[in-house]
């Protein structure tokens, strides 16, 4: 779909440098874009390529702009700016409206007229989707699932009974909402599952990577606030509830009934344990595992950088006697009066 | 489903402390409760809101029981207690017997007529569904798959040729068993596939989570013991075998040919590496690597909580350079003779 | 399906010493074995069992074989020439050509005649299948997709528009290849989704494990390189590339735009972070987080093994207060002089 860099410029918000009759119709890489391709430069490591881009137009900010001899866009938020381009030029291609002949659609379900419904779908007594709502082929909503206007689930997602989805929340292949979560009582001969009687609560603009995981709550409903993204494979156990425009990446697990803020960006592999309170606006760095409550917004960290092997078994082996190594420092101390000075430091702990 | 305390007591063995003749229908939180509603203490940390519920009658031990007013039933083990009331007040619903229309059934398989069979589900040549199983919308069964009676698989699991569940058996959405295992022989021009030839075999009452994957065998079953629970996103690799009662907490990985004894409790995102044994009665806590072979039941540990990042890129350097701190140590001993008396502990390393 | 030792030599290229007549029916482990069983003899782990077993032969190395009593099959590779040997004996059973009644294919999709559609599977428009392909029960695959001649794609694996795939690619349960990247642009108030509008190109021979996620490119594609191994749950972001052979063990995540090279060995559970460089020949070892750019071949690892967990609090305790251990070995080098000769090894970090 082709666009002229003034009617974008418009549409964005943005200052053009350059002919506003010029045509864009897609985006491309610097390196990669030709003519007629849209650019952009957010990330500072690839503004060697500017100079030398063939595109037709390049989205940056005032500072990047400068001596810049090619048409731009100027944005303080190139990033956020090309987003909307690239949504203009690639509108995602809607399927037509319409429940597929070998989908499953209990009569009792209500499916919007504007509403598309892939092959092999399945929809239970009861579930309501919206208008313009997309279930893909393969998708299973259980009995009583709301599906809000404007929603995408794409291939194959499932959403079991007592789950309800806000507007436009875009779910990808694979995931599960609404599971039976991890609940047993232990008993002198093994464990009584717990009935896993809450729902699984989405707000609008919530998107939902592939293969996530979503339990619903034990008693009350696990609860994703608006504008949350999760990426793929995360793990949300029963009675968590994740705060508005809070991001996770991949292949994080959050145990039970921990509260995550609003505005937190979780990175990937992140563990965090059950019955926590994490405030707002935390940032947490990757494969860090979390096992108290954090009431300070800012940013936490837990995991070490890879070392090459041979110098790793010996840290590892050294970490392993670091209570021998803190001794010899004490018996040093003491040999030479300097333990009155300084002495042992497990009182400090506390402070940090 | 409404209950009088009085039956209730008498189904659990409890001890009533209260009208008899007092109706329940319904579980809730202490915090949420109302009338016709019933509450359980079992977690010290909720015992604050007992003073101020509203339930109709409360689940917990003597000692929480002291000085209450309100009616109670007072259990050895209230969340045990809980747990059974909450599936006689709250019966999880069957599904009616039958076969989907739009089920796939190979004529050569046999299902029980109890059973229940979802919308587009498929099973293939010679699998067997025992008596009042469900198998859920868009499950897939290979040929000679077998289902113990009173099992039930949610949505969209998966079990390959090979796979037997005895009975009880409960499979989230998305989960996979019987998948090829990760077998591969090095050449110089790249990997040579190792057919996986064996099965899964899954004990009664064995519960499994969603998209959890479990590989057949190589040449032998990959087996999950009787009473096992396993959370969602969980890997078992080939010819794994997982003990009588042992619970899994979500994302732990467990590698090829790992036996894991009875018992034990994982808890997430832990890994395990192949060919160990971990004994009975061994609990591991989140996010642990384990690399050696347990022989003594008891608790292990292995992750690093986070800090503040300011502070944790510090420790990570420090980390990397204790062997620097070590050496400063020893010189420091050298230098005043303190050597002799303790030396460098690098010896000491097997006593732990 | 029977074969004698001596066409089996022949067609592996082994030295045979025993009855080139005897006749081998089907592979068992050495301790299992029995008359008409092939073992093997990879791991020296297993090698007591030899003696003992009494299988009809064994594949093993001309070390082992010495002394010896039975009929061998004396290989370079014995794991390996097992693998094909399994192979012959046990062919996986190829399903009948042909779209299976429930199968919706789009009438403008090309499936060869030699390939076999199951039960509920969805190929969409323009989608081409190859020739003797399976496309198990529940694929979907969407529009424009292409799968390469003898791929197998067992049970209700997904693949979205623009993924394209060699020939002799297999890929196990769950799997979903072409999902929406984790795109996201900030805003003051929350997230804008950035477009995800390349593709996944998968190369020949790769292989793809159960409930693992490959998302597609933002603007290029996500590329594996032929003859990759990815076992399950592993999740590669957008924009990543896998090189030739590489074989990434299971839950191990590799985040958005990072290049990995060629026979690489990577282990379980490994988090890699976005936009680094791993060069050809790189062994990482599991659990390990990847944080910085690998330039140079060999093995790297970063986790810490479990400990008893009285032990690894203090440790972790301890870990926690270093910095204070090395500021009481500076004041102690200080008090006698030791600081001039050694001093803080703060600065010598950059070395390691």
């Amino acid at each position: 779909m082709s666009h002229t860099l003034g009617e974008l410029a418009a549409r964005t918000g943005c200052e053009l440098r350059g002919d506003p009759q010029l045509q864009v119709v897609r985006v491309a890489t610097l390196a990669a874009a030709g003519p007629g391709d849209l650019a952009f430069l957010a990330n500072p490591r690839y503004r060697p390529q500017l100079a030398q881009t063939r595109a037709t137009a390049v989205v940056l900010d005032a500072r990047s702009a400068e001596g810049h001899a090619g048409a731009v866009l100027v944005s303080r938020n190139p990033y956020a700016t090309y987003a909307r381009i690239a949504a203009l030029l690639h509108p995602e291609p809607l399927p037509a409206a319409g429940v597929h002949a070998s989908a499953s659609v209990d009569p009792s379900a209500r499916v919007a007229a504007t509403a598309s419904v892939g092959a092999g779908a399945v929809i239970a007594a009861g579930a309501v989707v919206g208008e313009r709502c997309l279930v893909g082929a393969g998708c299973v909503l259980g009995a009583g699932v709301q599906v809000g206007d404007d929603s995408r689930l794409h291939a194959r997602v499932v959403l079991l009974a007592g789950t309800r989805l806000g507007r436009r929340v875009v779910i990808q292949p694979g995931a599960v909402l609404g599971s039976a979560g991890f609940g047993y009582a232990r008993e002198a001969n093994g464990w009584v599952a717990v009935p896993q009687l809450g729902g699984v609560l989405v707000g609008d603009d919530v998107e939902i990577g592939a293969n996530t995981t979503i339990d619903r709550g034990a008693i009350d409903d696990t609860v994703i606030e608006q504008g949350a993204k999760l990426d793929n494979q995360i793990q949300v156990a029963h009675n968590v509830r994740i705060g508005a425009h809070t991001a996770i990446a991949a292949c994080t697990g959050i145990s039970g009934s921990t509260r995550i803020g609003a505005r937190c960006m979780i990175g990937g592999a992140v563990g965090i344990v059950g019955h926590l309170d994490i405030c707002d606006d935390v940032v947490i760095t990757g494969m860090t595992m979390v096992a108290h409550s954090i009431t300070q917004p800012g940013m936490y960290s837990g995991g070490l950088p890879a070392a090459p092997a041979p110098l790793w078994r010996r840290l590892a082996a050294r970490f392993r006697r670091m209570e021998r190594l803190a001794g010899r420092v004490a018996r040093l101390e003491q040999q030479f009066g300097a333990a009155g000075a300084h002495g042992d430091d497990t009182a400090e702990e506390a402070n940090e």
